[in-house]
């Protein structure tokens, strides 16, 4: 099959996409968090409100934490359904469904600077801090009705991607669409206690598992912590649970670079790394084969865990040297 | 000295009063937090653009992740300067400065609704998520300049008196102004990166500690933190590090009661209780002879550490029964 051209479009020709088909199907990207639930959702009560067919689709079980508004959705009959897809920079983020709908996705609703350009129309804004705030002026757009459901699903979305509005992607634009989803009934209190202070028992006795493992490096400018399979056994904890590790590599003093590395295989480990300026974790990551955003990016390594180790910290280093946040004279 | 009368202005009516006068003191609170320093700076920067002579004060040291804003300020010659209270609900708060400044207060600008009313005029916001949001409507009024700093000072008593935008006491208001905010150059995410996501090698240590203490009652519904005076010896954590121990302890899913009990003597140990409803902390802290809020309150108890910790867990057990979340029954 030929490639096809990625053809990029803007909000008015997104909202004229979108009246013209009848059946949608709505991919989000594996292991699903906050932004690619809440703008698959939003944008599924948005088609619902316009009269069309649609269904959200995600290769993994969906956290019951989301339940508040990601509930099952419609089947899907026809088999001429539109395929869209949001928040997914790479075919390869669908997880099992990218067997079925790779070199099908017709519209791709994204914000990263890295997309791959994989689908057929590509609505991007890598200046919005979530895909829900491009989500939510398509539905203003579209003039469709927003509900109180709806407007959590964006709130979520926009919430769990900037850190609670904490994080360098937040912007005023953020800020005003949250006012605006505060005139809704969001209850966003209880949203923020179940996405950012609602940790399992186990997920507690893996923090301070992980927490044992921490090592720091070039004077204290970098962490690192190990998630080994051993103790996700143990907890019982993986996935998502695990997302807010990398949160504790960012949090402490005088840390430029917080390494979180998880094991997911004998000898496969995914690293996660958040950066503060004047490193950035996507080039960092890109020298790993990963990539990502200047704050937060990732790679998935080979090897064991001290030759995994030894190149992310070689990789590490080698920006900070270029930055000239540390040099090997530093000791 | 008679009591005098608290008169309750509007917005318009204290700024007529602070273009009226020429010198200020503005007095924090003790213990000074985000919103008592950025709302007097804010303030204070706005008095000076004003041309007026201005001087903030506080009882303690101003902890110097605040230096970003909070300098130096001028010092009054003026023994007849006016005196502003921000933040400061009772005269009892200000610490050290009552003594001088007692039945003196001219203008107190608050958000708390048990403000005591101690001050002549007083301009009283409680659905006002921070002091500083009505600092911000005030300067706004008053048409003075907003400079980086002054921005800076404001965007800091918001952030840190919602938890980053995370309580339930933000409102659409809040989201509204900190979207005004960010169309000066406040680096807000730096901002926040201080006040909420900086923690020393050594806390991450106690943190580490602390949760090795764990232990869980009443069929997980209660969790017991322990702090002792070793844990704090060898980390050199004490006091307002300490804070976010008992945060711990109100985010383990399930659990109603977060109990942290920390060393401050032989045999003395102070109880930090978060509860959600239907158990109320501040009764149970009253049995122990303590007090606070229905959600956060605390006691000093004496005794040794497991004495101390029966006579905690049998005053929430009493909680539970009563409120029916949890009886002998269920074992």
């Amino acid at each position: 099959m030929s490639k096809t051209i990625c053809r990029e479009i803007n909000l008015a020709e997104t909202a004229k996409f979108l009246k013209k088909h009848e059946d949608y199907i709505i991919l989000t990207h594996a292991s699903p968090d906050g932004d690619t639930l809440g703008s698959a959702y939003a944008l599924y009560y948005g088609l619902k409100e316009m009269g069309k067919v649609a269904q959200v689709l995600c290769s993994d079980l969906i956290p019951s934490k989301y339940s508040y508004f990601a509930t099952k959705t419609d089947h899907i009959t026809n088999n001429d359904a539109v395929v869209i897809a949001v928040d997914v920079a790479d075919e390869k983020l669908l997880g099992a469904l990218e067997d079925n709908f790779k070199g099908k996705v017709k519209l791709c609703i994204d914000h990263h600077i890295s997309n791959t350009r994989y689908a057929e129309n590509l609505l991007l804004d890598s200046n919005a801090s979530a895909v829900c705030e491009i989500m939510y002026e398509l539905l203003k757009k579209l003039k469709v009705n927003i509900n109180d459901v709806t407007a959590k699903a964006l709130y979520t979305g926009i919430a769990t991607d900037t850190g609670c509005f904490k994080y360098s992607n937040v912007t005023a634009k953020t800020h005003l669409i949250a006012s605006e989803l505060f005139e809704y009934n969001i209850d966003a209190a209880e949203i923020n206690r179940l996405m950012f202070d609602t940790k399992s028992k186990n997920l507690l006795q893996l923090e301070r598992m992980v927490l044992d493992t921490a090592e720091y490096h070039f004077d204290d400018k970098c962490i690192l912590l190990t998630v080994t399979d051993k103790m996700q056994e143990v907890t019982g904890c993986s996935g998502t649970d695990l997302e807010g590790i990398s949160i504790i590599s960012r949090s402490v003093e005088g840390v430029l670079a917080g390494i979180t590395i998880k094991q997911t295989g004998d000898n496969t480990f995914k690293l996660s790394l958040r950066t503060f300026p004047p490193l950035d974790a996507s080039a960092i990551c890109k020298t790993l084969g990963g990539g990502g955003h200047k704050a937060a990016a990732g790679a998935t390594l080979e090897g064991t865990l001290s030759e995994v180790k030894e190149k992310i910290l070689a990789a590490v280093k080698d920006n900070m040297e270029k930055t000239n946040v540390w040099s090997s004279a530093d000791k």
